[in-house]
């Protein structure tokens, strides 16, 4: 018994030579009915690792029968992969406009509302799920057609909206600047959190921002919340849509992609999507924390810095996190000057430069977190 | 009888090597009571024009006696101003982070809410002026002080919003980037809009979407309609604020700059800012537009494009706006295409370079216009 | 009678999606013999109104037998041409580190010494130009296959370099940054100077400074000058090269590219590369300057600047060039600086943006400028 | 006994603003005669450690009596620092132009033959490098008056340079992107390579390719073995200059600028610049190579990378260097890539991100090297 497999190039944009843009699709079919996943990477152009996770996930699903349907999509993103500004690549945003290439996916809640209204009493689940994601998908297809046009970025996700949304599990392939290990996981689905060997995770509210993963995961909460109170019972859509943090950009890992590979399979197995796997979570100590408590510290001040606080370290309220230099004071007390920790905090990911501007989100900090 | 004037400097940054990155405040006091005017420049570092015009405020001001004060902050943006990339200036985002310079400013409509419940039934306008201000003051210097600081461009924009909301006039001077001249006008303060020497105008909703206008008139527009609902009758405070767009980024001509100085002027003059002056606005057309219909054409193509429209003049559907080349095709009827006009129209702006992506916000157009 | 037409595209890079990176090739080859004619634009990324010359030159080719080849790469750096740093085009040099995408070519002096000595006393100037052509292309494709690899620029010039060596008439299609129809000539070919219809000529020694027209005429000027010397007489190869600046960066403009189509028409025509054509150079004023007296004006300050002087016109000593702004002293007589013409002189080109830093390029300018 | 201490600020240039940009200088100077020195850091405004080893060496050199004068210019192009691309700093290279902030010093061999035949046979050394130096100072004075102006890379470097052509010793303290310890040592200074703490070192002949410390020594060099010639015995000014390559870009370390500072005093103690001391040469491996067996490694290929092979590990031929990802293979044997030595070698830097376009220095290595 053996998947099914395809590949295929998506159009996304037209360069200033006139040449398309297209980024590549892989996709496994598995001979038993099941699930569908979509696994995206590269969003954000310096975010790299993810490409080399769906490498080592495609040479597993290779020789690992399936239910249902996977595809994945490595470097989704063809211009912010190849906008290089000095020696690195300006992969997070539109260098023309500073667009941020992660939020222009679609999200409307009064659509939500008015789809939950048209919800007949005798609508199954599967109906319910066929129809909302058929209307979306319209509304995608409608948007790409729009007369006056549309943003670049915005073309670029509804392209991908429009795989995404076709799914019941979406993971989103991100990296930090310099970073631990984290996942943000939409607080309905909190025990999935488990099912990864991700030890940071981060507890989000359903509030659209613009990411994929609350573009996928916000209109079924949504839709789940009116239906279970227009029912009076519980209803579960069984979507969920997660983003995932494998370290740091601007690197790759065979190594650690095998290790995040394995992590995705021990998810998707417990989702049923794997026939007869034996692939299971790593017994680990998994931290979260809610998105308020998910903290960002700005320095107040401009100059060198040593991060002195490691990604993923407990770190006690006063202890150091970074220490600056000032090269206007290099023979006075105020050379160097400490930067401590306002509260036990566990840092995430700190700013991948020593050169600072003032206000410069210098550290992304756990506070408040709790084991899972 | 003659101003006072004075001239400071406010800090709103410090940069890598450690220095304070400042911005120069001029400031004119009248002998006699009267209005604030907050006038600032630059905000988008390669919008330049504005300095020019605040130059030639300068001489006018040094002449003729004001009622009340004006403030004046040309270049108010250090860092934007400052960012090369090739020979232009890269001024309209943060190039760490993408985030555009004119969009961090405070607003929270709860608070508002709050406020106007807070109003008492014998507050004058005077009072509750003077207390809706001073609150907004103070929530501003809470957030500049907030322990885990923020972002540069926020601390940027709530350094100049405090400013800025001590105004009655406030007028935020910005470029297009290949453009004629035009204003953002809020659809309540519409009678002003021909006291300006400016033949484009749109009329903007009370929403906030980031700008130091809005920032500065939707707080005031909100707290008009909740108190005239309140008292059962209208309640207006008289605060106003535009964004002018005075013609084309990178480029500044001390003659325009005399012009639009002069328009400033007929504007300050119609609201009681001047001392017995005999400035005027100009008997001209206006032509306006609601936000709405104020539409951004996207390419659907990437390439080469020559800009057939220009900007301010009246285009009719089906007339050809641009002209696309695309290199691999020179040999072939393909080798350009017309981009035509889907209505009538006016481009009020264009993108400024010939290479476009897919996506590009190529013209900006008045369509649905009508005189004033 | 008519041309064979050819169409095909070279790989002159991989990019970071691994994707291959390729430009247009556009080749017509008559009927009868005769010349060799290389001509490319947009090495410069965003000089692209040599794009469209070259599309008007694909027009009238394919109507217009001709003597010999003539090969057209517009677009020629695919790299440059989609590298966008805020809405222009930062097309002058690699972004990864500096290096000028037009400096890359091959020229070694030793080596034409070497040839020189190796030519024997019978051998005729068609044997001469074959064999040192076969070595210099030997040379670049050795070059092209060096085993620790070569820069990104530098494979990519040597590309181009293969197909421009094999020419006996070369033109680089350039603009300048806000810029007058220029051009480049060697000294030894100020004749041809006038068969364009372009009205400032710089007339350049022989000496690689690294760019393509160089690259071409630097080898053959060296060669005929040894060889003149052996054999005690005037050896002419009859290679041309030239690099036309025509006009700004930036912008396309149909009409203008009609207009430098037949220029360069004119020139081929005179140099027989032309079956019985009536396109012959206009009648104009054309006004030239020695490299060395061809002078880069350079800022002392930093700040805003309106350029007055435009490029094309005469100045006299004394006449203003430019009007700088201070945003700091807009309140003192140091508001405003005049910078003045040292000499008379013709701006040919100025700088693109009205913010500059101290010693950025402001003017380039004829000095010392005599008609032809 | 103690030192002498004097803080001045050099203005260097002036930015968009009008405002001056100048340099911190600290200067020590001891009560006894000796050598002067001149170390400077962060010319490339990435390549920041060097600030925090003058940091160190300015809290030793208040401790530390010295002979002679030490000059400290840390930070010292406060253009390059400042100019962000994205999250990283774009200081290799004026982002105008493309100029190399390290290439633009004074070099003119002509002057230095010039100079030699005007040494007089009784010109004692002392009187020949004051006469020397003054001449080349001379000229560097006037060609920062020069009339037309000159660039903003060139004016920053004359001005450093001024202050290190009366040096006898220079340090010019940088970082590799991602690196190991090493430094560039003239070939006739090899026995000083031995007094840092510094195991790669590389050889350079007597050629002037741009930077400070060729600009430094060339001269002094070139004029010795002229005059060696002329007096027929050996003449030596003493007059060194280095590059130290401190380890990578983008990242400070105060533990590691201790020992960078601890391997600057050693050299200066054993140059006779410190009273007393005893700070000594550790006794370590320290590896050679000359400058034309320094190889750089340049990929073929786009895509993106593992770096395999660590900064200063030897590795054998054939052995894997890097490990190429190719995401449109990810499902065929191509989908990897391994890049392997060609011969046995030690990599010394690599290149900082893992997404490669062709034609990148994936890795500069050390080749046909030997112990010192």
């Amino acid at each position: 018994m053996s998947n099914q497999f395809k590949k295929e190039y998506i159009v996304v944009a037209q360069n200033a030579s006139g040449r398309n843009m297209n980024v590549p699709l892989y996709r496994f079919i598995g001979e038993k009915p099941g699930p569908k996943v979509y696994i995206q990477s590269s969003i954000h152009g310096a975010e790299v690792q993810g490409n080399v996770v769906i490498y080592h996930l495609i040479q597993r699903l290779k020789q690992m029968p399936i239910c249902g349907e996977v595809i994945l999509v490595p470097n989704c993103n063809p211009v912010g992969t190849n906008i290089k500004a000095g020696e690195y690549t300006l992969g997070r945003f539109d260098p023309v406009n500073g667009t941020n290439w992660n939020r222009g996916y679609f999200y409307d809640e009064s659509l939500i509302q008015a789809f939950a209204q048209s919800v007949q009493d005798d609508e199954s689940i599967p109906q319910i799920k066929q129809r909302f994601r058929q209307q979306i998908k319209d509304i995608l297809a409608e948007k790409l057609e729009e007369s006056w046009g549309i943003g670049l970025a915005q073309r670029l996700n509804l392209k991908l909206q429009q795989l995404a949304f076709d799914a019941d599990f979406v993971l989103d392939l991100h990296n930090g600047p310099v970073s631990t290990r984290h996942i943000y996981v939409p607080e309905y689905a909190q025990s999935s959190a488990s099912l990864f060997n991700i030890p940071h995770v981060i507890l989000i509210p359903n509030k659209f921002a613009g990411a994929l993963d609350e573009a996928t995961f916000c209109p079924w909460w949504t839709l789940q919340t009116l239906l279970s109170d227009k029912r009076h019972k519980p209803i579960e859509f069984g979507v969920e849509a997660f983003t995932l943090e494998m370290g740091s950009q601007e690197v790759i890992s065979f190594t650690d992609g095998e290790y995040d590979a394995n992590s995705i399979l021990s998810y998707l197995n417990a989702k049923g999507c794997l026939v007869k796997s034996d692939v299971y979570p790593q017994t680990m100590r998994r931290v979260a924390t809610y998105l308020k408590n998910y903290k960002v510290l700005y320095t107040q001040q401009g100059g060198m810095v040593e991060y002195l606080a490691k990604p993923g370290e407990l770190i006690k309220q006063g202890q150091p996190l970074a220490k600056l230099l000032n090269v206007d004071e290099l023979d006075t007390p105020n050379a160097t000057e400490l930067i401590l920790a306002q509260c036990d905090l566990i840092p995430i990911l700190h700013f991948p430069s020593a050169s600072i501007l003032s206000g410069t989100q210098l550290y992304k900090c756990f506070t408040h977190y709790f084991e899972l």
